[in-house]
């Protein structure tokens, strides 16, 4: 099952993915937030028979729009970090987004100007928490699995290395494109690629994860609890801006696609202002 | 004027602390998280003619409990850099912390044994917004401050440093004392302490910020909006267990209390489980 947050008639509305044209609303819930704060949501988005949207005209919100919390993870992909001549980490690297530096999969990313001299792309899959989760082992982490979806973990580089610590360049307002869908039979294994102006920058597979989305949830909820809609972002792979030689960085203009086979795309074209 | 949020009844309310003994319920509102989101939020609580609280048998929640973020800062005092052989910075290290992190200022703090190795104090000034800030100047941030409340960063040391970044050590379930009050009038110049089984660790002053709250409204809120209610807390000084020779950790049973002088103390028991 596939399930979107949508802008519609002035407010947003919680809707499930019937196929490639038509989406039929969730009523009595604003978005997918509120949604997966149901028990239900489930069984609730299965049986969803509100009015149905044409999806050719859909204008998406960030699939999941005000996680309590966004875990993101660093250095996760295995072929990279080797390529690096790095070891294997023994634990993830764990930092934060707000939830304010989410907006949706085609909107235009509005940059102020003081910030716009780095921006780089970070192609990642998205973990959406379905069920309070605290203590759980990888071996029961996928029943508090809601689903999965596309980020691009938009990020100043300068802000991020002004400091040792790099949340200040991860949570840049309304930056990070997140969607289209929260697709809740995605499996691991699929291409994960970032395309600017077309071009590919990052290309791997979602099967080089060191820290599955099992593991994460087992480590992070070892830590604090997830909450159902949070979202725990899995960590990137080679190929950023940044790390090119030369360092290559999205410019005003600039259209960038990071695309995950089997979940979608988010395509946002960066404005400075 | 002082406000708070307290466990009443089987559920929580906000509160205005009239004086040593009596508080008045602000009725409508179950926190201050809830109170601080009205735009009314200071008439009203000043307003509020609720049923009157002995504070003496009363239970104090996160006196703001549900943060939409908790902002943290490191390095923020001039004397500790300053001894440490450091150059002041020049821009504030940010890290997170998630709600869940917060607990009372008087509850005891229960550390999975997997955790407790190197557990530490922080004491910290917390600053708690009151209004919707985005890209505010610092000339401007004080009408964005609801007020200043007390907190412990309480910190897994080891799961600090486990990674280079932070956020892990900085986020364990209901470890970090925060309150007892919100004070709406407090202003920087007064000692903060904390002690250890009532023996002094840290002693410094809130006028030896580096970066103070309006400083910190102006740089955080360029990066992304402040919501009423969020929560930036503003590093500690020195005297932390892990950095004293040798090192100190706080151990099951040890009550560890931060005060800052005007706004009152957390005091809170830790027991490993």
């Amino acid at each position: 099952m596939r399930l979107a947050t949508l802008r519609l008639d002035g407010a947003t509305a919680a809707v499930r993915v019937d196929n490639d044209s038509t989406a039929t609303v969730i009523d009595g819930y604003a978005d997918l937030s509120e949604l997966l704060n149901d028990a239900d949501w489930k069984a609730v988005a299965e049986k969803a028979a509100g009015k149905t949207v044409d999806l050719a005209d859909a204008d998406y919100a960030p699939v999941v729009p005000s996680p309590g919390k966004i875990v993101c993870v660093g250095l996760n992909y295995a072929t990279h970090i080797q390529e690096m001549g790095r070891e294997l980490p023994e634990f993830p690297t764990l930092f934060s987004k707000f939830k304010e530096a989410l907006t949706g999969p085609y909107d235009d990313v509005i940059v102020p100007s003081y910030a716009a001299s780095q921006l780089d792309w970070e192609a990642e899959l998205a973990v959406v928490i379905g069920k309070q989760a605290y203590q759980v082992s990888e071996a029961d982490a996928e029943e508090y699995i809601a689903g999965y979806s596309v980020i691009n973990d938009y990020t100043m580089r300068d802000y991020q290395y002004r400091t040792l610590q790099w949340d200040q360049g991860k949570t840049f307002e309304k930056t990070s494109g997140f969607g289209p869908v929260l697709d809740t039979d995605y499996r691991l294994g699929t291409k994960i690629e970032t395309r600017l102006e077309g071009e590919v920058m990052q290309s791997s597979n979602t099967s080089d994860l060191v820290f599955t989305p099992a593991k994460l949830v087992d480590y992070i909820s070892h830590i604090v609890t997830l909450q159902p809609g949070d979202v725990i972002i899995t960590g990137t792979t080679g190929g950023v801006g940044h790390a090119r030689k030369p360092a290559r960085y999205i410019q005003d203009g600039n259209v960038c696609e990071v695309t995950i086979e089997g979940l979608g795309s988010v395509k946002n074209k960066t404005v400075v202002k």
